[in-house]
């Protein structure tokens, strides 16, 4: 029995509220349970300079915890001068994960940056981002369609990105906080329409891990895809 | 005519939405027109280094800016390694506003933090980070009061916030962002009740002023003060 | 009765000795009582990134407190890797003083960058500041004039700052250490010729104001920037 | 045809070379192919504040590059005074795969940091730096068993990781820099005695990836570690 | 002939006015020609963590330019967030130097820090920071022995510095900003009472130098640090 | 009787192994006794900002300790975000050394950066540093004459540097760890071809010492530097 009572294949309610900020071109506030975060894609019509005059664009992400997204308060980053190891981890995992579902150089000459700020946090913080990344960027690309900047859509794909772990040796979807917290093992998916793979990182906590568990994670992970890609549809009024 | 087609001084729509996250001891997402400031008071058993072993508490504060909370992205202070002077200066703004209404030694050895962050800016954002961090310190106060850990109210007032300014000529009251751009003057008051001053902050921008301007300035805080009050009032149910 | 013995409108001793040091385009050492704080104008031929080509120039001031400065000793900025909010919050409230006195058109594209560097401190170091300031920037552009570099003044009126505060109940002029310590409410006051306004901070420390008690501090501050203007005309030989 | 010649399941030469250096207390330079790294073995008696008296140690790994490990010279990170997203990213995986073969309470109240300082860099530096730390490990563990400190042993499997991935379409075993480079999908492997897993990271690069490829990849993986394993066991002379 | 017309062995005016700051427990402000150096001692009781319940003291020294001491104003440090080199290799200087000539232990737990802040400079700021480091280290410290605080006299010598260099081939003596930069060697000596050698640091800069003129260098060095003994005791009136 | 049992004038086995990276342009591993510190020699095709477009390049040097290269394990600046005062002060003994044998002119408008990772340290790294980036230097600089890049050689001397110091009342010549420790004073020497010095940085330690003390160490220095110009022959072949 797990803590919320859902089976273990069960995703937790998934919502997607857009245009929750005026200014950004395209935003939300993606709910996976209690875990809340609200992304903003910002278009900025310039590249890194790595990508000066090659002819395509970049997609980023950037990732944040308000300080009191969590049980206890947790230092400001900006206080402290730095972003911790694992919000740099994260940030590179969102923006890599958009950036396999678009076409750079349909993109142009131009920068989308991600912004994930998790509001509040109740586990799969980061899954929770990148599955509303991709609703913001899409938005955004959307404008830029609309408005004949871009006459070809860059996005090749939907991607959604769920945890699955293996809690008391049962494998199970969307890990809230209390489950994550003593998982055995904890994995992190990153899934292509038609289930292809962006991502996977699957670290073993308290256990090891067999192949066997790591396929069980990988179709649970094919679940929640499905339930999120429906959520993402629903959102943009697909 | 305002840009907003406001009345001189007339506020603009204030709502305080309480037990806006579920962890700290109290929040609210407070808006002022288009600005809206998620403020969270987290209690904390202990108090600053300075403070270790005098028999009193402390309240502090926090700010920050969502990178997009603006028209066009803003770098994170977390990313670039330091905050702003403008942050610092909000920050600490916000501390003595809250302390200015809180019995300290009452408040026992603990710290209470606001940490109010922007999630989307239209001008205003210190005044209702203060206004709106008095509801969540109220809220966090009132938890310990029923809890027990507090037999006496440490709140002495109500404090709250805003900005006036003279725009074309005109003494306005709670600028928009257009108005903060263009004005001659920008003022912030913080006030408390029974119209006790806690801070002006009055700077020229394009023209200096006069005694006069300020006094006009000060009288138009009072009426949006009211306002605010009534608003924090219903928040909190009283 | 002052601890210093003056009267609630009486000024400290002031002092402005000009050429402190000599590859300054302006300098002064100013002293107001025992604070004493060395000014330096430095013109640069460049302004910076946000109005290249603009057509006008720039006024910004730095602010730095000696460790030793203080009773007791504080520790280097520089050796602790950043400024504190406290002096970055000076340091924005000098460069937006000096700028209200200043057509920074007619200044055309270069940059006056004034230091103040805090040799010993007594109360009332950033209205010093404020006040030597003016005198080393109309040093550095009466040198301007004189080259022939600029053929129109841009400097359009004098700017002085001093504090007032409510100290045992009682309205006084120019706070020393002593009195900035106990002080009920402290407020500096930046004020130009004729009276006009620049900019006014007003905080309540232990007790809360009214409007009378402010419209006193404000009457006391046009007394002590009197004094200012005097001393800053006779170190100008004007 | 792989760059260098070698079969799809065939890793590089594996060379490692303990007692690299004098003071640690255990150390090896560890060599995939040219990737070369110094690992080292620090033991503090002591442990992070977040440990203190819970009667257990803690493992831990840093992770760097010399500036010219690699074909260009790469700034130096204490010069750019913070340390990259890559590097710390890395320096997490590293402590978290010796840790899952450490039982950390008969470790004991110590802490053990395994150095890893990337001499010379041709792909799978990362790799190699958790299979050397390994050994490091091993001959800092085998000396506090030696003397008398330890008297059970805390480590519980050997560990050992490679990378794996798909190049022209092909999977293949050991990616050096070429391969690397141009990879469609890059996996690392950490797997422990008996075919375990500890981690899984595997991310597309140009093209996503199915089922069957991960499982193809993790094939490899145990290939490789077995090679790695018995190089560790002839290095400690098991 | 030297830029300033000085001879070969001349050193320029020595000033050193004490008391220059009311707070600290000694000050001075040194002159070496126009280069101008305020140093303050301050006393702190209490040591540096390395040296805790080790029953001695520390004496340590801290260096810093004001922004335009210099012909064209430096940044901040402050503002950059860190220290140079340069500053760190002179403060370690200054504080080994005058640790030359007092017994820690005698000192008792006790931390002098000297604060040598350049107001203006002309050449061979760190040899007048030093010289003028010791007069207020001696100042401070009679302080200490005339409040009964010590009741031996920790200071054994007398320590002074001065700049040698050859220019234009000839070796010269206290080595104004003019000739620093054209020297083809440049030296700072740090010498005791009797001659004895606390630090000798000799650079070629354009030319390398041989045996014979780095005794001629120190033979004018004696010259010099005669002066400035002379001066440092005419200062505290011996 | 020295520790390791050496006559006074008597180095410690130097060693220079070339070619030790594959990547760099110039590489050694250089070891005096247990000191060993890997050097590599970077040419990159750019100059530093102060040097564009003035027609000559620019020699520099950077300086780390791996964290075991020592007896206790030492932070890691890069994990600091700061390097030490002691790193820079080295590192710009490096940079200085090497330019005071190359003509930058020649050498056209290109850098060659000195990386200097200390792997093992038992004194003397600073000096074995230059002693070996002079011979990656060279190496790097003999591919720029080969390939035609360069058709007159830049470097117009050898440089070696040793230390040297005052134990136990007698000088000897380069001192290991233990020596190092105990010294009364310590110096080390950058001299060129035929005894010319580049630079002499003398300090008293624990005791002062005099002008023939200082002579003595500079004689045991060109002992030292005459091995070492043998040791860098050898290892390139002259």
């Amino acid at each position: 029995m797990r803590p919320s009572g859902r089976a273990p294949d069960e995703m937790r309610a998934i919502t997607i509220e857009t245009g929750f900020t005026k200014h950004a071109e395209g935003s939300c506030l993606v709910g996976f349970g209690d875990t809340r975060v609200l992304v903003t894609a910002s278009i900025e019509e310039r590249v890194p300079p790595f990508l000066r005059g090659k002819g395509q664009g970049w997609v980023t992400g950037e990732y944040s915890m308000l300080p009191r997204a969590t049980h206890t308060r947790g230092s400001r980053e900006a206080a402290k001068g730095k972003q911790s190891g694992r919000t740099q981890e994260i940030q590179r995992l969102i923006g890599r994960s958009l950036r396999a579902v678009v076409d750079l150089e349909k993109l142009g000459e131009r920068q989308i940056v991600l912004d994930c700020d998790v509001i509040q946090a109740d586990g799969g913080t980061r899954t929770a981002s990148i599955s509303g990344a991709w609703v913001a960027l899409r938005l955004a690309v959307n404008g830029l369609l609309k408005s004949g900047a871009l006459t070809q859509d860059p996005i090749v794909s939907r991607v959604a990105a769920v945890s699955c772990g293996i809690c008391n040796g049962v494998p199970v979807l969307d890990l809230d906080y209390i489950e994550d917290s003593n998982a055995d093992a904890d994995a992190n998916f990153v899934l292509l329409d038609g289930g292809k793979i962006a991502e996977v990182q699957a670290t073993a906590e308290g256990a090891t891990y067999d192949e066997e568990a790591l396929l069980r994670l990988l179709r649970l992970a094919r679940i929640g895809c499905d339930r999120i890609f429906a959520a993402q549809d629903a959102a943009i009024g697909a």
